[in-house]
């Protein structure tokens, strides 16, 4: 086992308290290595997922640990690194990035702090990856460090992100709330980046129903970041999940924040964006939810606004969808016969002038007070007399108009009418 | 001539005054059979278009006051109304419904009530007929009537029509107002229905600009509708124009409003909706816009609020693209060279995310208060030593690093990062 001399039983014993139960030796070693390689490669590095797909996660770590010759490597890989648009350069390049970080002591130090905070290992295959990561290719996470529930994990295959800027106005932070308890009531879970502002309202408002919600971080688990989110993260990994792709004691970074905006995408159904400023690092993980297919709506609101600038960016020069509530949202991803019924706003309204064009001019042409004979409604509404008695006949029979002595009548209006301009 | 027994040389000089100079007797008799046609047909009778298409209005309007049996008439026309979709039954019911508005006396005075309020009478062929009527088949009016200025009706070829609902709010209001302004600021005229609301602050902004305006009744030009408009329909008389294809004396209905939307849509080059309920009459306008393959635009508005909900209707259910400002609105119809230029708003802002994967990562590496080695900066920021320092190398060039006795260092931010989530 390629565990840089460190004490097998120790790495075995960590590896066990971060794992599944019942794990043999072999995938003692398969998850190490993926552990390691988490804190080796940063988020996104597609040479790293070549290799490890090339190699299997532990011989691809002791190829970097022992510091084979790329060359070498090469000659291995080759075909499969070309399978990815990759070259040998690619190779070398790699090699010499991880390098610096190969580390014994980094590789157990994450490993002891993630067992301190009852963080759990996930890697591809197991029952909590994440179903919408096959999107990936080579640049998906070598692992996951969560902390919180296995069923909120589980519930990323039927959530929806809901995500936006920090600096979000008391408008935004409402419609995030009835957004997020909305779509919970629907079925759906709530995934989000635990950032202030739209972030924080979104993870709280589904805690707040009761619902399951997942927060993905930039940085480690052990972490909380912001640090203003403390309780509220405490709170999400009693009841929900937080993920990361880095190690426990990785601070995040600007990079990190944007290959965290990737996995956001990737997790859920569909993403929306609540409110967002022109340039807000949400627009990021819209930009990845459309790139990966994935449907994308957009809130809009008051133009005058420049926390909804880049909502309405997003519906100008993206393929967002405008959403305005919850089933809107929800629409975007339907979930399969066995959620919840999604569309229970009641029947979708009609159109404006759904009645028929003579029948309109029937009706202009009637007054409520003043009875008026066939012909004389011919001639103010320019139909003929036969077509104006057969309108009036259908009218009749629906309850609409009625005959009296002098002529027909319309009923009075109860209100003026809405749909006239 | 063809008028019902009139007398010959009022009617032409009746004519005349509603007109332009030097008209011959052909002339007028077009005129008066188009004026008095308006009268009989309502708006959009396909059937009174395909017949005087066929056989001029003077004959087509002769056909209907000497009561010519339908068989008789098809026998000639038949072909042009196969042309037109239309049929020998069609024909019959046309004949049947203008029949009973066959009357001499109202066809004078619409035209008597014409010459005493100024309006003028504006026949296809004329160089004021509205250029974006070319959208018409059969549907298109026989004529208009008009109050105000040449100069206005002429502007309906660099017209934007701004509509919305009657029930807007200060925001609707608000962002007419800058819109209209703001069209008129870049050499476009405003088209709009004079309606209470967002119709009205269009018109009136685009007054207080010193633009053009365009206001479309329903009724007939010598009756001003809403009567509480009376006041800002005299002045986009003076400085704008009013125009009707209903002679004056004729009310306004329900029908007459839907129809009279079709010619806003027609006539402007693109159409915007500020404001809208869910079932607003300017969604009809927009339908038709849409109908004529004109750019529909639709501002957003905050989703708490009912007088937007028309406008997040366009922009899910129908092809409206998301409008914030004048300067988006321009984009819908920009005006050919010549006209004032449009985009004046500055560079467009560059998306986020535009430095390079590698630059963001060396400065997320970076401190701005102790100096790095650029093999710790590998390190941190999962690089190679190599690469850390060909990306250092640039941004020094780009006098973003400097490098000082121990290492390398980043300028203090300025604020909290604003594109960090």
């Amino acid at each position: 086992m390629s565990m840089f001399g460190l004490k097998e039983m120790e790495v075995a014993e960590l590896v066990r308290a971060i794992s599944v139960p019942g794990l043999d030796r072999e995938a003692i070693e398969e998850r190490f290595a993926r552990a390691t390689w988490t804190g080796l490669a940063e988020p996104g590095d597609r040479v790293a997922g070549a290799l490890v797909a090339a190699l299997g996660a532990p011989r691809a770590l002791a190829a970097v640990v022992e510091k084979r010759a790329p060359a070498d490597l090469v000659g291995e890989v080759g075909a499969d690194l070309g399978a990815a648009d990759l070259g040998a350069a690619d190779l070398e390049q790699g090699i010499a990035r991880w390098q610096p970080r190969v580390s014994s002591s980094n590789a157990l130090l994450a490993l002891r702090q993630a067992a301190r905070f009852g963080a759990a290992l996930r890697i591809p295959g197991d029952e909590a990856w994440p179903t919408g990561f096959d999107v990936f290719d080579t640049q998906g996470p070598l692992a996951l460090w969560t902390r919180g529930t296995e069923s909120a994990l589980l519930a990323l295959s039927r959530s929806i992100a809901l995500v936006g800027a920090r600096a979000a106005t008391g408008y935004g932070e409402h419609v995030t709330m009835e957004a997020s308890a909305g779509l919970v009531d629907r079925g759906y879970a709530i995934v989000s980046g635990a950032a202030y502002g739209i972030d924080g309202m979104a993870h709280r408002a589904a805690l707040a129903s009761h619902g399951e919600t997942i927060a993905f971080l930039a940085g480690g688990v052990d972490r909380f970041y912001p640090s203003g989110h403390d309780a509220l993260l405490t709170r999400i990994v009693e009841f929900g999940c937080v993920v990361s792709e880095l190690p426990c004691g990785s601070p995040p970074t600007r990079w990190r924040f944007l290959q965290r905006n990737r996995l956001i995408a990737a997790a859920s159904l569909a993403t929306v964006v609540l409110e967002a400023g022109w340039r807000s690092g949400s627009l990021n993980t819209a930009g990845h939810a459309a790139g990966f297919g994935r449907p994308l709506g957009a809130v809009p609101g008051p133009v005058t606004s420049a926390a909804s600038a880049g909502c309405h960016r997003l519906l100008r020069e993206f393929t967002a969808l405008c959403v305005t509530n919850a089933d809107e949202m929800a629409e975007l991803a339907p979930l399969a016969s066995g959620g919840p019924p999604i569309a229970e706003a009641g029947s979708p309204p009609a159109g404006p002038g759904r009645d028929s064009p003579s029948q309109v001019r029937v009706m202009d042409a009637l007054s409520a007070r003043s009875a008026r004979a066939a012909t004389d409604i011919a001639a103010r509404s320019g139909m003929s007399v036969a077509e104006v008695q057969s309108v009036l006949g259908g009218l009749e029979l629906e309850g609409v108009v009625r005959e009296g002595e002098r002529g027909w009548l319309k009923p009075a209006p109860k209100k003026p009418s809405a749909t006239q301009r």
